[in-house]
């Protein structure tokens, strides 16, 4: 068993996405076998790409306010709002709040992006 | 994509084990392909079976405090702590605190236990 908090796990940025950090909280540091979670940060205005892949993501709210857009549509999100994206699903998280808008996003782990 | 509040999910409780709930917030209800997120609910004092099977569990703290035991000893737990605990670990979550202990916790799809 490993047992640490997730913010001793470091932060990255991505190249060109100003304001979006993740953290990789539990994947290849210890080994997961078949998922990864990870952390991710949008600054105030920030927001991801709109974009899709063949993986889902299971996502939780930590802080903070935003919306998820999809081809179906926007949705509200805060404070312990479960978002699942299925496979192949064009979708964009921003943060349209004035803090930081923290997700637990979760992928399988054939698959290591956004 | 679906988005909800993850109490939006029904409690359910564990038969013979007292202050211990659940919910299974992305699982058969959105048809995650992969992976199944739940929240588990400790009320004080309570914990669940020091047990292991072939899963593993990547989980991390929302609220209150307590323990996590496994034959490598015990470590304590608070809000925002990720714990991994690999396949056919024996382990234990105890809550040592005076509030709810409530913690997210992901298993691979081919298996629904605690």
């Amino acid at each position: 068993m490993k047992a640490f908090h997730y913010t001793e796990v470091p932060q990255e940025g991505f190249e060109g996405l100003e304001g979006v950090s993740i953290r990789w909280v539990m994947g290849d540091n210890v080994q997961t076998p078949n998922f990864i979670t990870r952390v991710i940060d949008l600054a105030p205005g920030a927001n991801t790409p709109y974009h899709q892949h063949p993986w889902e993501h299971e996502a939780f709210v930590l802080d903070g306010n935003g919306t998820v857009r999809t081809p179906e549509g926007e949705r509200d999100i805060s404070e312990r709002t479960c978002i699942y994206v299925p496979p192949n699903e064009e979708h964009q998280f921003l943060n349209t709040g004035d803090e930081t808008l923290r997700f637990i996003c979760i992928i399988p782990r054939v698959e290591q992006d956004v």
